[in-house]
């Protein structure tokens, strides 16, 4: 009868299989240069997003991630904790948007965000968290042992170089908590082409590559989903990209 | 075995059942003043959001009432025309939102844009669909009778008084036309608060109310959805509202 989106039949065996490998294998991965250059076109006076609009709709691809990773039933709504932890730039603003999405969806959320940014849309969203009843901590919270998932959202395509207070430290506070890491658009601490160079990056268990993956994704084995369905067919053609196709009305497609 | 969102049943059966309709009743229905209020109170320096934000999601949940109207399989890609049709304000603005997130969707769309707005925001959501190839056009499609479904975002909470040029004119088309309509928020011509009381406003089969149903929706009998799936607690609160559940990652919910 009720079939809409799968209303009979909630979450219970939530990650779907990967594309093919043949499928998978055509993707275009970006170097750091051409996810820097589609991001600025995105948002360029040609495309026109704003970044409300493209953060917007990839935090809430990075909500889906996280009903794909741990399904929504009534008793995850009940018991279980997700952290989400944000760094200083657009990566950590996917996770502020995320988190509310998140807490709508029936989560537990807290947000960990050792260094707020000051711009007025980070605040902004940080404001929306509050009304929505989402605790936004800058400490670490005291017991990480009673969150069942850590979404990463402290490092994107942007990231470079090596890990500087308080980020190390935060990275190696997560990697000894043990708990299993979905991450944004890049595991934290991995060089974005590379790959986990120094040893110190996040070893996740998920990874949600934004409009497309990055090079240092070859060397990911876990499960691996793309998000941020906006990419228009001029940027497609453009930079000749091969994205997957979107099933229904998701706003993500596992792909790995 | 794939379950996640329902991809293993591709929205065949698209329309869910409602709410009960004891659940239904109890409802929150807004004047026109309060919606008003509570639209302001969400892009204040309260909640902070951006109307960038909103009307990203009012159009996504649009798009996906379009998804419960009109399922979407493989034939409906291929031959479905969707006809958006935007009126000069927000609700315009929403139609634009919801006519990129059909297009990669997958269907046919068109939009009807009878006089554009000249704001920034609205330029770019153009500028958007272009990039998207989604047809805009200032005069009415020269067959109506090709579109399948017509998207109904002409007026909104806003609307008071008489109809004015052109719109008295595009309502009169497409009455005409008797294509299944789905509104937006309102039923384009009627009075929020006490439904269609010249007659000359539209009669949809479906209807989406945005954030909560106006009070015209008691005079509607189709199918209606409750979309806009950001409301937080603390409006909630204040408005002391009753909003229905959504369910799963859904940004519908149907009520009737």
């Amino acid at each position: 009868m009720c079939a809409l989106f799968g209303l009979s039949r909630p979450f219970s065996s939530a990650i779907p299989p990967p594309l093919s490998a043949m499928a998978a294998a055509n993707l275009t991965y970006l170097t750091q240069t051409q996810a820097q250059s589609l991001d600025e076109d995105l948002m360029g006076p040609e495309v026109g997003y704003s970044v409300d609009q493209l953060m917007e709709l990839a935090g809430l691809s990075v909500a889906q991630a996280v009903v794909a990773a741990v399904p929504l039933t009534a008793a995850v709504k009940r018991l279980t904790r997700v952290l989400v932890v944000c760094g200083p730039g657009n990566n950590g603003g996917d996770g502020l948007v995320a988190a509310r999405h998140l807490k709508l969806f029936g989560y537990q959320v807290c947000v960990w965000y050792p260094r707020p940014t000051s711009k007025a849309l980070f605040e902004s969203l940080v404001k929306q968290l509050h009304n929505h009843r989402v605790q936004v901590t800058q400490e670490a919270p005291a017991d990480l042992a009673e969150f069942e998932l850590v979404v990463d959202c402290i490092f994107g395509f942007s990231f470079r170089g090596a890990l500087r207070p308080p980020f190390d430290s935060v990275l190696r506070t997560l990697k000894a908590a043990n708990i299993p890491v979905l991450s944004v658009d890049i595991p934290s601490g991995w060089d974005v082409e590379q790959g986990n160079v120094t040893g110190d990056g996040l070893e996740p268990q998920y990874l949600i590559s934004l409009t497309a993956p990055k090079l240092c994704a070859k060397y990911f084995g876990g499960v691996h989903f793309v998000g941020g369905r906006f990419v228009p067919a001029s940027m497609i053609e453009k930079y000749n990209l091969v994205l997957p196709e979107y099933p229904g009305i998701q706003e993500i497609v596992r792909i790995g």
